[in-house]
This record gives structure tokens, C-alpha cells and sequence, in this order.
């Protein structure tokens, strides 16, 4: 696999309050360190400027467009204005945060879309400072997935986790354990699988990716004795995709998926519900986790952490997941242009 | 803490087809090495014997009564009868497996009661073989609460995985998903909570227990956007256990409570379902975890895996359970005796 993209990361903003200015800053500082595929911000000059001070970070800033970010990156911190100016102080979102926020990602998807930038990286936004103006998706992954609708059907959009150790997709995400179990169908387990099977080989450069399935409950039901859904939504679906030629085994005991030579036998585990997902690599890659959102026309990694108001502004915030999904956009974005 | 038990431990034959008599021999086989607590068999000789040969492993028997058990253990593996022989295959169970296993655990309990054994180590035996022979348990651990039991009412017990890494208690455990959110109450958490508090004081010498409790659903329930059994269920049973002097904090987010720092925070983590304890203590610790009753009159621990019969017979059953469960057990009988 190549080791550089074609094109600059579009990255974004996130909440101009949280540490998204913060560990944007601390990765441009490392980029020689850790060669660090290019990117540009898409923001507010000032306020980098202004946390860059705050942070006593020996940072200069370019203030370029689109075109000029990649020859400006070695020497200086790309930002590509978004046209909406951002004056909310580290911790303390105010009403800038909200349209600076989005203009940073709408942007970033035209970038990407029209060819000036090779993926989407996202910093993380603080939803209820969305929600407060009016902003009326579920979260950061559905206003993508709308943004890459255009005019057509809206795709449907699936969050992975991954790391060097470890990769996971739950079925059901951001909705209640009862609300899961009650949303887990065969069909969507299928549509979920497909479209992992497909960006492991097209993003992931794997010829044949191998899809571990969990089962949903205590050792997989154990031949029904501890419930009945492996036999009637996940075996099904295990069938459908094996007859598509996808290589998927399951439904397997949850517990006994994670450990260092069972993750080996697989690409990636698809589970059932969030936590089922999220444990074991949570627990193997707490800190360089990165979310990827499969199925939209573009690439989209983010750091896998919130903003983190609290340090915002210190210097304590970890820029590891960031690097993270900077070099797996990079990575996933030369997979797919060969 | 005392390295050594006052008295021997008593480890069951389990199922006789199965990796028991294997691992017992290979544990043994490294009690210098390891250090290992004395223990003695409850079994038959002769089974030990044809299986010590069938594996090509230079191991002395010697019969013993309880009594001769301690000083016999450095030279001979001590094996007291259980007064019924067992005639299977490695892996295949035979019409002796059921009389031999049962016999093997009631004397086991007695040798503990009246205060000749240590504690009490169980081999794996096999529900499925138990079933067919009139076995009417739901499982291992409900036989050791009923023989505990007496005459008296039957004590509830508490599984733990206990590994020097981490610690997990289920609150519900061998039920489907579906049933554990029907059998989850506030009562339950707290008679959970309760005896596990008081267990890692009493048998593993912890002075003030620290216990984290997670959440059911994603993020703990994001303030009941996720669902709202943090609300009516887990934070009121936390709050009774607080009232109760015990140092329980919660309901945390399950993904990140697994994480190496985050498990250096507390001394056992009690989680709402099977899975949710399940999967991060096998990805952390998967050779050498141990499964722990607490609740009941003795001490008792086990392997954390089943009875293998594929590799029973040929060498390649791996001891590291076993021996971290004599360790544990002998630990735990040191606590106890101070």
C-alpha cells in the first residue's frame, strides 16, 4: 500500500470550544517526527492563532486555499478559511460554535466530493451545543451521510472502530440495549456486513476480508438454551452473506472473540450492540482508537473521543487518536486511488 | 498476605473424559517450579494412572487419605478415592463419568467443611453428561450453593472472574440478553454488591473494596437519552450500597471502564450481563482466569474453561487456569485464616 495520498486531509474544525484547535496543533507539531501525511484545517485562522498563544505552542500558521495546502504543510499549520469566524474561548462553547462548526464540515465534504482533498477527518463536535442551534440530525455520521446524499438516497452510513490490534462494527449503535435488541434484524445485520465486506477490499486493500460475526447473547445462545437469536436473525443472515461469497463465520461467543489469537483469525468482528463492540477495544486501543464511517462516497475517519471541555486550552489532550485517524485516512485514501 | 494455606486444597476429579485428569497431572508436574499450594485429588488412581500414561508424563501416585495428603505432595501426586472408580475414554464419557464427577464434588465440600481441605478447586465437568444421568442443576455452581446449603437455606452464589489484571462480577449471568434485562433489579445489584464487598475483604484481605458498576445500556444511558435502567435501577441499588458504607461508584459507561488505567482504579468491576464482564476480562487475561463462587460457606474456585474433550488424552490441554485457580484458591485461604 502506498504511504502517501494523492491529495491533502480535509480536516475539520469540531467544536471550536473543545480540543479539536488543540490536538490539531499538537499533530502539525509532530508531522516530521511521525511523517505525517499532509492536511488543512478547515477554520478560523484567529482562533488557531489565539489557541496556539494559549497553548504556548510554537506553531506558524498559513492562511491558504485548498490548492496550496499540501506545499504549505512542512512548513507551517495549513487552515483553509470556512467563512464563518469562531470566537468561543477553550471550555466555554458560544453561539459562533454552531456555524462554525458545520460551515468546517460542509466544506470538508465539497472538498472531498469535487477531488481537492483525499478523505475527510473530523474533529469532534458537542452535539447538545448542535442541537441548542438548531441543528436537527442525530449525530456528526448521519449529517455526512445527508451531506453525501446530494440529491439521491441518503446511504446508509456504518461506524467502525479501528486500530492496529483490533477492528469492530456493531450492528446497533446509539440506541437503548432494549431498542437494540428489538432493532436487530437479519436484513440489517446483511447490509451491515455487506458494506463492511466491500471497503475492506476497496479501502483496506484486503483481497478476502474474514468477518467474524458475534452472537447476541451468553455463549451464543448455546444451541438455544440461552436464547434464540442466533438461530433466528444471526445464522440466517451468516447464511445470505456466504452465499454472496463473503467470508463471514458465526455467530460466535462474544467472549471469546477478543483475545490476541482470536483476533488474528479475523479482519473484523461484527457485533450485536454498542457495548459488545466497544469493550474489547476500548480495552485493547483506548487511546489510538480510530472511528471510521463506512458506506458514504467518501473517506471519513475521527478521533474516537469527545471535546473534552474540560482540558481544552491546557495542553493535556492526548493527540494520539487524531494521528490516528490522520494515518488511516491516508492509509484507506491510497488504498482506494490504486 | 501468607503464601501458603494451613491446610491442603481439594481439587476435584471434574468430568473424568475430559482435560481434569490432564491438567491436574501437568499442575502438578510444576508444583517446584511454581511453587504450587499442596493439593490432593479426589478421584480414582487408576484413572490418573492410565491417563498419566497415555500422556507419557513421569508422574508418582500416591493413594492417600486426606490427612496424608500435605506430606505426600512433594514426591507423589496425592490422590484420595472417591469411592467410584471411573472407567472413560479420554473424550468419551462414559455410563461412570456422572457418578464418578458428583462423588468427586460432595466429598470435596465435606473434606472442606470439616475443616480437612483448604479450599475447594473444581475440574470442568459437563452439564450435558451430568443431564443425561438425572444431574437436575441448572449448572456447577448451583450444586456447590445446595451442598453448601445443608439443612438450611441455600446461599446465593456469585460468580467472579478473577485475574491479577482484573476482576468482573455479572449480576445476571447464564440467560439470554433478553431475560437478563427482565431479571435485572436494584435488590439483585445489591445482594451482589453486598457479598462481593464482603468477600474481597474477607478472602482477598482488600481493607476498603472499591467497586465500579456500569451502566446497561451505551454511555451509561447519556443522561436516559439511551435508555433509563441507569436511572430507576442501577443508581438507586449504588446509593443503597453507598448508604451502606461500601465504596461503589457507577453507573460508568461499560466501554471504558476496561481500560488499563481505568481498571487500576478499582479492585473488582460488577457489570449488568454475561458479556458485558465476559469480554473484557477474556481479552485481558485469557489463559489465566479464574472463576470464583463467593457466597458461599468455603472457598471454591475453577478454571475458567470446559472440559475440552477434543484434546483430552494428547498433551495439549494448556494447565495456566488450573494452576492460577490453586494459586487463588491458597490466597484465599490465607486471608481467611489471619
Amino acid at each position: 500500500m502506498a504511504k502517501q495520498p494523492a491529495k491533502p486531509l480535509a480536516l475539520t474544525l469540531g467544536e471550536p470550544a473543545g480540543i479539536g484547535p488543540d490536538i490539531t496543533i499538537a499533530a502539525w507539531l509532530k508531522r516530521r517526527e511521525l511523517d505525517l501525511p499532509a492536511f488543512y484545517l478547515l477554520g478560523d485562522e484567529a482562533l488557531i492563532a489565539r489557541r496556539a498563544k494559549a497553548l504556548g505552542a510554537a506553531v506558524r500558521i498559513a492562511s491558504v486555499t485548498t490548492g496550496e495546502a499540501e506545499a504549505a504543510f512542512p512548513e507551517a499549520l495549513p487552515v483553509v478559511a470556512s467563512g464563518e469566524p469562531a470566537s468561543a474561548a477553550p471550555g466555554k462553547p458560544d453561539a459562533s460554535s454552531a456555524p462554525a462548526a458545520l460551515a468546517s464540515i460542509r466544506q470538508a465534504v465539497t472538498d472531498v466530493r469535487e477531488g481537492r482533498a483525499g478523505a475527510v477527518v473530523t474533529n469532534p463536535i458537542a452535539k447538545s451545543v448542535l442541537y441548542r442551534a438548531g441543528f436537527r440530525h442525530p449525530g456528526h455520521t448521519e449529517f455526512l451521510a445527508e451531506l453525501a446524499a446530494e440529491d439521491g438516497p441518503t446511504p446508509q452510513p456504518v461506524m467502525m472502530l479501528w486500530s492496529p490490534r483490533l477492528a469492530v462494527v456493531p450492528v446497533t449503535i446509539h440506541v437503548s440495549l432494549r431498542d437494540a435488541l428489538a432493532q436487530l434484524t437479519s436484513e440489517l445485520i446483511v447490509s451491515t456486513v455487506r458494506i463492511v465486506a466491500t471497503e475492506l477490499k476497496s479501502r483496506f486493500g484486503i483481497a478476502n476480508p474474514r468477518i467474524a460475526i458475534s452472537g447476541l447473547n451468553p455463549h451464543a445462545g448455546e444451541d438455544g438454551s440461552l436464547g434464540h437469536e442466533e438461530q433466528t436473525v444471526i445464522a440466517p443472515a451468516i447464511k445470505t452473506l456466504r452465499g454472496d461469497g463473503i467470508e463471514a463465520k458465526g455467530p460466535l461467543p462474544a467472549d471469546t472473540m477478543f483475545h490476541e489469537a482470536a483476533r488474528n483469525s479475523y479482519d473484523c468482528a461484527v457485533c450485536m450492540y454498542h457495548d459488545q463492540a466497544l469493550i474489547p477495544i476500548k480495552t485493547v486501543a483506548f487511546d489510538d482508537a480510530v472511528n471510521v464511517t463506512l458506506g458514504l462516497p467518501f473517506i471519513r475517519t475521527s478521533p474516537d473521543h469527545g471535546t473534552a471541555f474540560d482540558i481544552a486550552g491546557t495542553g493535556k489532550a492526548n493527540p494520539a487518536s487524531l494521528i490516528a485517524a490522520l494515518r488511516l485516512a491516508s492509509r484507506m485514501a491510497a488504498a482506494k486511488t490504486r
